[in-house]
């Protein structure tokens, strides 16, 4: 994208560190390397084979321990299952430069909010959490890509303890990833997740386990189609970011799923007393929100 | 595809006559237009100007009242949603040619059968049930593709009135369109599709349902991502069509959606208790599930 250009003197970020080089801390780096956004890029995580694999792809440009990532580098972005937030922030503590600026990629904030205040204490003004609305059915750093984010939400959830100066530049640097920022309460944020992510998450995953469990699964499998496909991507996802999902929002995900259960009950009484136009009025009102929603949300 | 070879004298299917020109009948007409099994193709419908619009793009010939479709027809495709099956096979039964050969594309089979034999009496033998495994999230003619079918099961579930000759025509008409042929019971298909489309349809409905009624729609739709938008697809279906094949398909529903609240009940209880441990080990189940199903599938 820059050949001919001259590369800027100082880039954006000039030292990145990435804890949890998987599919979303690894488009993050393709994304800013793409752009001429990040000058090196520093990869921090518990398996060696998948730092080395990330350095082969270009990824990162070396594995190093998180006290020697925090010596370098600028900006710290966690992408690991939430559950291992609390203790990377209390490692980071001790050794975290004052200008450094740490973010998350949680899909859950509430939570997050609350471990890395324990964590980080008087340094929690260098923490700005977020959560970039973007994923795919594919884990690990092979399924990095830079577009990952292009077009896509990136929530951030502001402390009152982030200077200005701080969250203007975390929106700078999503902003050359390609994504929209937007600002709201944790709370809310976990909330309205609950609903259109970890919900759906939790009802493909129990529907995939049934049809997997069943004494006739084979020829389930056989005949399943292109709509078993779609409704059952999600359920693909990594086992351990999801149990952490699932924990750290546990109170607003069964919230959420009596709401759909009430639903349920009422579509299930309309089949049960054969009530076609119910059926239809209900499947017409859903039909046309997918519809519309689809039209609008750029996602193809 | 036939560029520099002749055209065969004789099509496998000289005449065709497709009733309801959507998206199901719209990609068979095409798909066997493609490899030059078919001759002629005639549309029968509700609605002239769905009828007119797969004229302009080439999906039929001519559009004409079913009467003059049965004087012409080597094969009929009835592919309306199946609430319609019964009327139209009634108005056939008096007008049909003996050597035609009538199939339908319904999602439900049982009810098809049964509404088959009332319909055609003695000439139940010329109508051979059939099931394509295969669909897309856009209706009507403009959604029609001639590779819809390519490398997807068609489950066909005859009878014993139908002959040998009859179904092995059938069966190469489908594999000209790139099909598998599949045979089964029509209560197994039934009891089979109940799970593995009709569940998944009617959680899909009922989560988009509830989603969109709920007072804080909007900053749901727009934190809303590719989880989402997957999970989901299904729900932007036919309402008329998916009304039908509940209503047709109930009991069998009912049955498999009592299975798949067992399930969830247990995975709500397992939140409840915040057992991460059996909540990662049905995550798992299902994840490991879905990568298998998913690199045997053939759908991308």
């Amino acid at each position: 994208m820059n050949a001919g250009r001259p590369a800027p003197a100082t880039p954006l970020v000039p030292v990145l560190a990435i804890v949890g080089v998987g599919l979303i801390g690894g488009s993050f780096a393709a994304a800013l390397r793409n752009c001429g956004a990040v000058g090196r890029v520093l990869g921090v995580g518990r398996q060696p084979a998948t730092l080395a694999r990330a350095c082969e792809l270009g990824l990162i440009d070396e594995a190093v321990t998180l006290e020697s990532a925090a010596d370098q580098a600028d900006l710290f972005f966690l992408s690991t299952p939430v559950g291992a937030t609390e203790t990377i922030l209390s490692r980071l503590k001790p050794i975290l430069r004052p200008g450094t600026i740490v973010t998350d990629a949680g899909s859950t904030k509430a939570d997050v909010v609350a471990a890395a205040r324990t964590a980080l204490g008087a340094k929690i003004g260098q923490f700005i959490p977020g959560h970039p609305i973007a994923g795919a059915e594919n884990t690990g750093p092979e399924a990095a890509v830079a577009s990952l984010y292009r077009g896509r939400t990136v929530v951030l959830t502001p402390l009152d303890e982030n200077t200005n100066a701080a969250k203007s530049y975390l929106t700078r640097v999503w902003e050359s990833c390609g994504a929209r920022v937007m600002a709201m309460d944790p709370r809310v944020h976990d909330t309205v997740l609950a609903s259109v992510s970890h919900v759906p998450h939790l009802l493909s995953s129990v529907f995939m386990w049934q049809v997997a469990t069943a004494h006739d699964s084979d020829i389930r499998m056989a005949l399943a189609g292109s709509g078993f496909r779609d409704f059952t991507r999600i359920a693909a996802g990594s086992p351990e970011v999801w149990r952490d999902i699932f924990l750290a929002n546990r109170a607003a995900v069964l919230a959420e799923l009596q709401e759909v259960k009430a639903a349920l009950g009422r579509a299930e009484q309309a089949l049960q007393d054969a009530d076609g136009e119910e059926l239809e009025n209900f499947l017409e009102r859903a039909a046309l929100a997918r519809r519309f929603w689809g039209s609008r949300s750029g996602l193809t």
